[in-house]
């Protein structure tokens, strides 16, 4: 008989969802070391929490963390609440001997973060175990390509080229939400969407970024408040009050890498008409190869020892040798966004199964972090180059 | 308090797993009218039954169908075996009054499925309402389609070309499974695939298919028998025993449709590459529409009201105003092949709860029967034009 | 001194302008054995030839074809005028020793095609050489289909799937032209484009079409008379007198090949959307192929060797390695349409200069003719199957 | 009868065969105002010069380019060799009286394009006219883009993101040739292809670049000196001497617009698998657009007033409505690299007819030049932020 896993998950807005699901699909797809339980949801609305724990399938509820972590019967905290609370519940957690799932950004300074690795690190020798929700790691496509980089299919590794393109605050009347306040969120496209393509630029590639010039920019300086808000579009009220964006809605920089990669990067909501384009693109010595989250199901690989007749591949990431997908459908037959959540979820399980540190941990997470603070630092003083 | 609706469904391979799935998650993200309870699984052998059901989630077993059909605690049988089955499950299941989801195609002769449609007219009297499982009329991109068709948009239908494109037999010694045995599954790549892609220009078209000119070829005339064999692919054993190949593995044909457009239809296992190229392109007077599954999340749409500015756009159908997508993600989060199967799920638990009869009905499912039997009848008379 | 290759030309619309263009450009970007000169340009109206001769850069005009064929200062004799003329001019040419390169498609007819080829047959044997203008096949892209078939990169070809998709007759007003009249046009969009995709689909292949089943349709039976027609679309008067249109808008059909292979093949100008999306292809047992030339400068391809990790790599056919693109610019910098003709006339000049058979031949051209009229033979007997 | 427009081109190597054809092809496909004639070539090695005024068509030669300029029947001089001797000539010509193209990028130093347009600031008062050949702005596709933006279509401008992407370095023994040695090209990606881009971005959003900060790199330090060289690849000889690459291999860097717009740019050679993707795409507040050479018969428009059915469209330039493409070929029919200068002859012609100033200026192109500068400036320190 499979050992249970007991989760208590705080939060329970669109990260609650798809951490929800991934705990309850898991196990139907994947034979896991341990059995996850979704034993309890903790939230501040009483109401709306139990509402929440009916649909998305938890046994009990809380509605203070603390008690959550207090409980014998919790052993994972998965946090799925803005990064202003990450580091406290984290490390609250991680002290009471928890295994730790944080959403990213892993926080919102790099105090934070390393107040938070040193936790995982001290929780480590206890048997606690931390890791950090990139989810767009198990995207199949795109651990192919970090699997083809790590069999040294590319060579010397040249460009990294970054984008990750939304649009849904092109329309100056959506309305000012969490995302758009600095002190919930820390920052804006940058920690939101940039600290996803900075973690992938640096996992693909093997690299860590050292350095970076940086625009950052808000476009829309006021937005309206107030009104009933669903999902991250919506229009709020042209004519109501507004209050100030202290984000930004858009970062460029150029970057080096370590393994010397000269590095672009561009986060934006202002890009009208790409969607969720989160893109990665890798050119070596001797192969390339390019991924569009709009397009997950495919990694685009151009190998040079086709020549001349060469271009890029059109390789849909669903055969049964591919990473994750033997366990699903047939090949061509394509995953969505929360199978990222369900292999996070499997390779947690089974890295906590094997008394193994799952990645990326708080320390993989506390770099990204670092980056999102030396572009902030060379935006805030001209796009001076500033070390990482 | 959500009335239940107790599932007993009959085979766990492939389809049991996605229809599992659907079962499950269906409650998670959208609003039923009732609760399906994954109540009873059943299968023949007693040691793999009670596996498939403790990893997909079932609360008991069944070694025999008729058992399940029997038992008072089971409203809805979901029939997820091969063809030559369908039948005799279907209209016990009916007649028992249990309301009925069965995988396509509805049968393996036209007989059959109009002995099935006769049951479900029938059950219906007494409020046991049926459906057959074309999961991809599910998929959001091929119901914005049919919308779009619907609202008018295209004006008067010239073309629809419809191609399903595999390659999984490619391989000459890809093995001898149920699926290439006429016995069990009545047809190859035409019960199989073409089913769907018949299924999916009569409804978004909005029109029967009245006549074709078939084509139908076996390329590799036998298969190594025998051996393991998971999945849709495989190599079987070069230098075993050998078997013969008893179904088509590729169909073409023409067709004419009863609102006059043109068809034509492929659907082969032998388009080396194509891995799930289920594709749809419907011409109108005023624009036009195209699909390939294996770019699952978009639709393309070209409007001649854009002229000469007019393109092709690829929508991401993705948006809150599309098809079941408000349910899920944030745009351009996309969705998954099994989302077709959840989705399918809604629709059928909804018109039970409205008492309305759900689509595609029995007697759609027919007419899709009636049209492979004209594509054999004509492909068997050298290609003679033969009416549905 | 190179010697010179004296050009007396029929026919100065879409077609002439286009040979003219390649008659001027082949020798300044190509080593030719014959310098070509633009000798002489026939046509009826003398105003408008006269105009015509000025703007392509002809040295002379006559009124009446068969005075260019008197002359003795003409070597070849270049044919770009409607199909009803072909064999008359063709076969004259050939019996006064002038090489003929002749458009597609061949004639209007089998009858006059045989003609045309015994007067080619017995021209040889004098040294006078016979070409039919199938240009695509001089596009790059396609160009390296066929090399990639002949070398056995397929394998065993199983598929071949041909579409020549346009959309200028949508409008039911646009006008009739010569080309919707079958005295002149000899038929609609079976000769016009689906000309194009036989040839293509039995040129690469390396096989021949043995026997078809088809459909011919013609949506809109009638449309304007008179007005100023330029170019392929535009638009006559809706209320003003209308004529009957006498070829298909449509043709679908079915074909078995001498190599087994299976095809399906459509040509409509009818595809709302579609431009000039002339498609083929192919599905071997080792590697696929495909083309649009909407998208003219890329062939796509897919090479099983490459599995799993295997997709269709898009190839830029501008190599220098590739057929013909080393003469002109470096890699990734496209071609376009009119290049097909320029390398037409390369080969043609190459072959006449070597004193061997230009492809395709008349009697090439004759095996299209074949098959043409077996889909017209079967169109008009309900799709009956069709030996060619 | 049309006057005639006498040329004298100085260089024959790669732009000028392109030229050549420009010259040859315009005034067959369109209506000019003046008749140009191909009067004299010039370049310093005589036996190459006599081969290449007979291959490309030019009627006289001259070894010296001053002589070209005293000539009384040359009307126009096109200057088509390396930037190092831009200034030069083209001063000597305007103060000669004559006409002037020059290539891009317009010099070698913003000093030496100041004083060319100053040159052309002079000569205009006395009838003579200057151009610089961004050629690119005479793709269909790119000029139906600035067509767009200048409608007004896109709205505010909020992104400008532009590529240049080749590969043709990667290959380490790729030999040295002028176009890496920094005293005769004045830099590498940066001048040569980047320049591209930054006239394109600042044309089409009609906006300028205000300020810069910028990496360059250079990869492969030395590569092998001697060998044959064509064209722009190539391999040298990796076992002989190498010298010194003293120009960059890459240039990366983050801009702004005087329209407020954010813009990142990116030129390299080391891109491997993209041939030619010189991209641009500009995301305002009503609509998008974006651009790839690699498919340069194509433009990509999203119209935000479609949603929620939106998506970026694929309009094929192609239409008699877009710019230069009515003269060309019917719709679908795509153009190549080469139809640019054909075009650029076409509206220099066009604009000597009139009298009036032809585009892009040795003004446009001087803030192009300081473009360039400020990059080389802020790459030389530190990516420190530079104004242009």
């Amino acid at each position: 008989m499979t050992e249970p896993l007991r989760i208590g998950m705080v939060g329970y807005a669109f990260m609650g969802a798809a951490h929800s699901h991934a705990w309850r699909t898991a196990p139907r797809f994947f034979d896991l070391p341990l059995a996850p339980e979704m034993t309890a949801l903790a939230g501040r609305d009483a109401d709306r929490l139990a509402a929440a724990a009916a649909k998305l399938g938890w046994d009990s509820t809380e509605t203070d963390w603390r008690r959550l972590i207090e409980r014998d019967d919790i052993d994972l905290v998965d946090i799925c609440v803005p990064g202003n609370l990450h580091a406290e519940i984290a490390i609250a957690a991680l002290e009471a001997g928890k295994h730790v799932l944080c959403e990213k950004p892993l926080a919102n300074s790099v105090e934070e973060a390393e107040a938070m690795t040193a936790a995982a690190e001290a929780a480590k020798a206890n048997g606690a175990l931390a890791m950090c929700g990139f989810s767009y790691r198990r995207t199949p496509a795109l651990s192919l390509a970090k699997r083809l980089v790590d069999s040294g299919a590319l060579g010397e590794i040249r460009h990294v080229r970054a984008q990750y393109l939304q649009d849904w605050l092109t329309d100056e009347n959506a309305p000012l939400t969490w995302r758009l306040d600095k002190a919930k969120s820390g920052s804006g496209s940058l920690g939101d969407i940039g600290a996803h393509i900075i973690d992938a630029a640096q996992w693909i590639s093997g690299s860590d970024v050292t350095g970076v010039s940086a625009i950052l920019e808000t476009f829309v300086k006021e937005r309206p408040v107030g009104g009933d808000f669903v999902g991250l579009g919506g229009h709020g009220g042209a004519d109501g009050p507004k209050g100030p964006v202290t984000v930004d809605d858009a970062a460029v920089f150029t970057a080096r890498f370590a393994n010397n990669a000269v590095g672009v990067f561009e986060a934006t909501r202002f890009a009208l008409g790409r969607k969720n384009a989160m893109r990665v693109e890798v050119n070596g010595s001797k192969a390339s190869l390019a991924f569009d989250f709009e397009d997950m199901n495919s990694l685009w690989f151009y190998d040079a020892a086709d020549e001349p007749n060469a271009g890029f591949r059109k390789i849909q990431a669903t055969e049964p040798e591919h990473p994750y997908t033997g366990n699903w459908w047939p090949v061509g037959h394509g995953l969505g966004y929360e199978h990222g959540f369900t292999h996070q979820v499997v390779d947690l399980v089974n890295a906590i199964g094997a008394g193994e540190q799952p990645t990326p941990s708080f320390a993989d997470a506390l770099q990204v972090q670092r980056v999102l603070a030396a572009v902030e630092a060379s935006a805030a003083d001209e796009s001076r180059w500033t070390a990482v």
